[in-house]
């Protein structure tokens, strides 16, 4: 019980359910005097909001943001900040017909059983909405790091079939995708139009990269700094695999190619991806994580009914065919908070 | 600071230096109760130490371990137990060669950029031999699983290019490579020796599968059971990512195939990796994690001292060329411990 | 930093500033199902709130409760709770004269030293509104308790000099010192109105009593239930000591008469004040702890501004003369919460 | 469970029974390169140790420190830093006779309730030789305040019936009961020769003093430094309350002699004991705790047995008849614990 809190000095605790009052987050640990206003915070959140494009949900969430505590004469105060949007426009009636099943590849399931009862409509507390806390954290530290000239960005590396090859940054937050790649945008673009047309939907791979990080972060030998955001990625709804540099691939070298050699200036390889033995290298922090693709789907599936008995459903309502472009912002405020968290347990006496 | 604990309830504390007085561990919330004696660590203990065939170091590392405190009668009490293994046969003058040096691939620059001081010697906390202590409170861990009927165990999958297919589970503690694939055994062990006999080194694929796990274990939104394992794996040295059930390959996934569905008998397939929602599902917990090849290597690279002139550095000493079969039981260990401290937060009061 | 949170499995993370948007809370690690109502929320925060009698400040803070989420249907889903209470009727204005000043007994200075910045309206996050969140979260924690038929009550016990000597249960409620002493309550009334009017205020003493803890809560060696009550005792604004049983009065004891001897039919004595060695033994838990007079006088002081030049300062607007009576369901709340977070993690698996 | 660690930043795990193989303590998050030795912490010990006067219990208790981990070149490293003390002399045989017995007064009876099993040796773990390890790291805190000129001591203000009045520094170390009143030592002297002559024993009251410590540390509103401190010394066996400044007298206090005055030379007085909201002023941290006498008398009591049948009892061995000067250090270290994790915390982020 009680995990819903994440990071030791700079701590989020987030609240909340799909179609309840609202959702949020209470920021507990950041430092004072940073300057901070509700846009600030709506820029990011409006980057996981659905109904961006055609590619997304059409929900017009309208997910406004209101900071009830922390922030006086819009500065921080180093009081715990909480942060929340209000539920609209939620159609609880949609889900009276999925109340007593269980949605395959979504948690009514385990969450049913662990707590014998449970808020079904939009998936409740499982819901993706629970992440909006997170973003709105994430906007602070996001903050932070730029103080520090410390840098994050993540994009879609691929989607299904579609593999990106080159990274052009700017063209990111250019294109729904979110996709680094812009020659392969389009038929990535094409792909999720494609499987939304047949219910369907698509997974996806999404790289983030942080540079700027200083030597250092990272506590081992449990809390290192890619144990950590290994954590974080991994508690993001729909992600099911994280490698760090090289990833998987190091499963076929050898040392020889592997190993990343050392110059007076600086690493010749980053196969690492920023750390050695839990602790960042200075180099830049390297990782691509799994995105399944949604569980919503218009076509039908066998699932039982909460007395057990086999059923057919059909995941109606509005859902992304493709949730990665919306993962992004996310990933990159877990990101931003492990680093944030991490830089202030590093803040060392001198002695 | 502070990052040498792991675990909520049932918690683990690492202390200890591959060539200082002793490696060990604390555990701290072991129930009470439990028979538990020096042999049964030990036989555990035995599955990761050196020298278990021409595959690993010759190293006779002698690991003897000693219970100081927590088990009276032969029963634990409740109070925590405290395991050491004093370091034996430990060469420290095999290291005064790269007292100076940063070995490529190894922790060297980070300790010491962190910390401004390092016990260089075989990599002083960063060592490999730290995770002893994990694998004596992990052996506690396992009984309690096995008094619960939960089955775990790992296997290397991959060596290399040798990618083992079958798994035959009593194979697996009858080869030095522990595979799982008795036809791909000898071609994997092949390549380790050729790989050695060249000084180089090579990386792998563990699978880990837990079964007879009950539904409801984790605690999401963020102590998911796949995030803290995810944590829990990503903090052992060498592991470069991890991958749950359909793993990355839910990117080329489409929904209608990777939603496993559900029928009065169970799920039809496994691609979640036994959670849902970051809640055990009660089918088995599967998930595989990329092993890099050692970083000790006899083939010559560039460095740099601790001055920052360049520098070329061989890794001397004695090392394994794959470190895959002795993480098998490092793993287990921590997943184990997971699961324990889980179970144990678990209970919940009756209402 | 991140000290806004308390509890481990049951776990509360407050809010909000005197003269914000809102206070509040977050209750995480609550067991599902359990029916609670915004009513039952209310009932035990109007036990604290201001203008419950001429006593009290006059403001009529009419806090009103919200729950945010964590319940359906009318019960907890075992997801985080967020309770809020809108901030109305706050005269920033009166603080204006205050905003650059110290007020001798308050937090100002500490706050402005530690963060460089602070809310100066009505103390900000300093204020004793804070407790508000502590009682909503307490309220459900009773509730568990009682399902335990574990009973828990407070009472004035002495005020200045006005020293109770009886406890007579039915009274506490009824008289608005909530004095345990139906003798003594007239007397303590009137030294608080007495010491109104002269612009002053008065310390007083407050007893709680627990029954019906069943033995075993506590874990030793540091979280020992007597050292985590003394805690969220002395995390209680204006609490200034804390004692158990016999308490100070130790001091002067002899281990012959101190000692409770045990029979058959249960403890002769409990000088112990319900533990053993950190460990409840079934006993009362009894303890007593000291509240300062507010800081908060009408009778001109020295102190600083902050630019550090002496001052003259009084502290205008309204404010308790004894704060005792409201602290007696704040202290109820938070032993509560100990409780319960204690039965939580005493839930041992069987073995 | 898992209550064997205290501190967050800074952190303390300790382990052992009186009459196990050992005690001791995992010292995480130390800074790096504190030149450290054996010495020093022995130094720290042997204040606590038995056998120090006529007062304390003649066993000869031998025990000496050994550092297992964490420290390289006489430095620490940045690492865990396991101390232990090896378990000598110890007559098991003389608890035979208690084996089934609860000795009143002492945690046996909880001990066997919560856990099922207890090791009876002379308390197990919950023996004050459970402390050995916290002076042992507490020993290293000192060393850090030293650096950052905080000074820290404590003495014994009162035995039973007998009060010192004046406080002499000098004079602590040099008189074995740790009277801070030469002109009260003797009486109190006599007063525990007398209650040892009689089988009987003694409560006292101590008071410790920390010079020095900065402005900010404590993070409001749960980890208030008092709070802190608070757990910190009720964690300590047979301490019965605490109070800060003015501690318990504050009940009879007014706000208008309270409330500590400022000016631009600092506070007038010192009626909060150092800290204000939680969090220290740049005072002295003031705060004294009562002992209670210890449980272990010659003098026949009612008990019961593991059965539940009535028995007598008499706590044969060799015992302390006041423990109070042997808690000094004890409590010197706790706190010296608290401080240094806070000044950790307390390192913020430049913005």
């Amino acid at each position: 019980m009680a995990g819903n809190s994440f990071g030791r000095i700079f701590r989020i605790t987030t609240f909340g359910e799909s179609h309840g009052k609202a959702v949020g987050v209470v920021l507990d640990g950041v430092p004072s005097k940073i300057p901070i206003s509700e846009d600030e915070i709506q820029r990011e959140l409006d980057r996981r909001k659905p109904g961006q494009s055609e590619l997304t949900t059409p929900r017009s969430e309208d997910d406004k943001v209101e900071i009830l505590s922390g922030v006086f004469d819009g500065m921080t105060t180093g009081t715990p900040i909480c942060m929340v949007v209000y539920n609209k426009n939620q159609k609880s009636k949609d889900y009276d017909a999925v109340k007593n099943l269980f949605r395959p590849g979504h948690a009514d399931y385990t969450y049913q059983m662990k707590y014998g009862i449970r808020d079904y409509r939009g998936g409740g507390r499982s819901s993706s909405r629970e992440t909006i806390g997170r973003v709105c954290a994430g906007a602070i530290a996001k903050k932070i790091l730029k103080k520090y000239n410390i840098e994050i960005f993540g994009y879609v590396k691929q989607v299904g079939y579609v593999k990106g090859e080159k990274l052009v940054k700017d063209f990111i937050e250019n294109n729904p995708v979110r996709m680094g790649d812009p020659e392969k945008y389009k038929e990535a673009y094409d792909l999720i139009l494609d499987v939304k047309s047949r219910g369907d939907s698509v997974g996806a791979l999404v790289e983030i990269i942080v540079s700027g990080v200083p030597v250092g972060l990272g506590e081992p030998v449990f809390d290192r700094l890619n144990a950590e955001i290994g954590k974080a990625i991994l508690s993001i709804p729909a992600v099911k695999g994280i490698e760090f540099g090289a990833g998987f691939s190091v499963v076929e070298h050898f040392g020889s190619i592997n190993n990343d050699e050392i110059t007076p200036y600086g690493f010749m390889t980053n196969n690492a991806g920023g750390t050695l033995g839990g602790i960042s290298s200075g180099q830049d922090i390297v990782f691509r994580f799994a995105v399944k693709p949604p569980s919503s789907i218009l076509i039908e599936k066998n699932t039982i009914d909460i007395m057990g008995n086999p059923k057919k459903i059909v995941t109606e309502g509005r859902h992304d065919p493709c949730v990665a472009p919306r993962v992004v912002p996310i990933a990159e405020a877990m990101t931003s908070i492990v680093i944030v968290d991490f830089m202030m347990i590093n803040k060392r006496l001198e002695l």
